[in-house]
């Protein structure tokens, strides 16, 4: 798998890797620092529908905890993000919006409180680890800041939670979305999540152990078997369609999380104490000026978007009013769907808009909410 | 070159990438969340080579440059390296380790006092920004931390000089190594360092104006054609023939400068403050017991290394002593060479060792200084 891109040990596999090539692997990525497999011989069509009619198994070890431990673990998780996490429990996962003074997003992690005194932040492709170092070494806290040796293992589609219960039982297979449980795996307990990066939440293995991680796999393997299971990864067409945003893609230190649609994770009114809090406190008076919605446009397949495609208006002389950031040709609505910032006044379901490709081809399309839905 | 990668925004390219895509590149990398062009045709040897004897032209843009300005700006960069940069001055780089507060390197920037309020980091493989934010918001210093639009440009190779002469006069081209001057470029100004990552070390063109990436590109190449200037990229064999240590390949979070060797850019007498001091004093005190080094070792052309090697004394029982973390076949030295850390005890010039492949095999080698030399 080394075609056009040459390795080097700054550009780690996880230990599910000997599996991964085993498998086959076709198409990766590279994300914090690790390469992410994404596809095993089927298109990312033919992976689409696998995805949304059975169930896959996906090394998402690039989704790297940092961990936050000690006795201002809660006061820094706090002032991390403008979420309101003074009732946050264990058990629970919450999605937090990481933002630099000026509001800008440098992260958008899920967070797990696993003590009063010991959190994870599972983190998207920035090095957040660096910036929660640099924020306890900077204000003195009294906590520890490391990665630990965490190589997250997917359960994904709508047979998951049937593969869940074969495997560890019943009661960690029919945990609500968004909160974690237990298992027993090999004498251990690992940590589980119902999560993912996928239109069918299904579940995150939080493996701790590296050791056991081909262990893990080949477990999981034979457990899918009868359901199905592929091995897949993260699904361009189905991320888009169910409006999952992605880090680096939707959204940089450019953007704020209000123009993310993210202002119900935001608590501005001044009761918690969270960096960039007055920067989005003035965005939210004026409002973000441009918020994420989707686009559906016409024409063949589009090739995936790599630089933002400029949104005019339709009609003669219309200007720029947004940019899509990701897109793919959904089999289902049978058009381009992209996911696009577009300014105020031009969001209403339905505003016709042209989408330039990089050819510099126009398409013609129409905005609407996220996610996408029939008719919509 | 969309091969096994599979890209999206995320995976940012380089407003020098349509020269890129032009002059057909067949190897890169993912560094600093963009692409870094390597290769264009020519095997690693023959690019070695020909960086060796000749000139090359890099699109080294991943080489993000962090700025630093504003009152507290150079309090915040001598605290964030043991280097002693209390007689730093204008018109010179220094390499400057940063570590956090137990030691463990972070990333290895070279720093350029631009004025005395405001510094570039241009740094390695890690999102320092994130860390330099996070100091700054922690401690509550009054400074800018951002990343500018600057895409470095560098000319490598032993006739660079002649390339810079012909393009910007001659002043320029005998700048001392690890010194800056300006140019003059399409009527803007711009800032140039005598440096680089391979052992000839050229110059480096900060280019701050994305507008100007192809003409700039194609300048130099038109300049360097009398010198049979071709695109190229980091040479494996040459930076490891070198001792050029790359941060993520030698050394990570677990290692610290003294074993890299970077004892002379720590100033630990505490006439000066700065993160992981104290760590670094009593690492000092007991001596790192391990240190880089080269190993030469026999046998065919070893593949490139991506996790590390086990590098073991020689002899019945030998243990472990150390671990390549890269490797080549230089055509120089007719063998192996590879980047190890070695521990005490085993690191005299001619130490027998042996090396372990990924295949199992073992491959009889020695100990040797670095940067590699003839008979060493």
């Amino acid at each position: 798998m080394s075609d056009g891109l040459q390795f080097a040990r700054r550009i780690r596999t996880s230990p599910y890797f000997s599996r991964i090539e085993a498998h086959g692997v076709t198409g990766y990525s590279v994300y914090n620092h690790m390469i992410l497999p994404k596809s095993f011989g089927m298109s990312v069509e033919e992976a689409y529908w696998h995805l949304n009619e059975h169930v896959q198994v996906w090394d998402v070890s690039v989704q790297r905890q940092v961990e936050i431990s000690g006795p201002d673990a809660g006061r820094l998780v706090q002032w991390l993000t403008p979420r309101d996490l003074r009732a946050a429990q264990g058990g629970r996962c919450y999605y937090i919006p990481v933002v630099d003074s000026r509001g800008g997003m440098l992260n958008d992690p899920v967070l797990m409180k696993l003590a009063d005194d010991r959190y994870w932040l599972s983190v998207a492709d920035s090095d957040l680890l660096l910036y929660v170092k640099g924020l306890a070494i900077g204000a003195g806290l009294d906590v520890s800041v490391e990665e630990p040796d965490v190589n997250p293992l997917a359960i994904q589609g709508p047979k998951a939670p049937e593969v869940m219960a074969s495997l560890f039982g019943s009661e960690i297979a029919s945990l609500g979305f968004f909160h974690t449980g237990y298992i027993e795996l090999f004498g251990t307990r690992q940590l589980v999540s119902r999560s993912g990066f996928s239109s069918k939440a299904g579940f995150e293995i939080y493996l701790d152990d590296s050791s056991l991680a081909e262990r893990l796999w080949d477990l999981v393997r034979d457990a899918g078997r009868p359901f199905g299971m592929k091995p897949g990864g993260p699904n361009l067409i189905d991320r888009i369609e169910a409006g999952l945003l992605g880090y680096g893609n939707e959204m940089t230190r450019e953007n704020n999380p209000l123009e993310m649609g993210y202002g119900k994770f935001c608590q501005l009114d001044g009761s918690i104490d969270c960096i960039g809090l007055a920067a989005l406190q003035q965005i939210a008076r004026t409002g973000p000026g441009r918020m994420i919605a989707g686009v559906k446009f016409d024409g063949p397949p589009c090739p995936s978007c790599h630089n933002p495609w400029p949104v005019r208006a339709a009609g003669e002389g219309g200007g720029q009013v947004g940019r899509v950031t990701s897109a793919a040709w959904s089999p289902r609505f049978r058009c381009n769907i992209g996911l696009s910032l577009v300014d105020d006044g031009y969001r209403d379901e339905g505003q016709a808009v042209n989408v330039t490709l990089p050819d510099g081809s126009e398409r013609a399309g129409a905005v609407c909410g996220l996610p996408f839905r029939e008719g919509g």
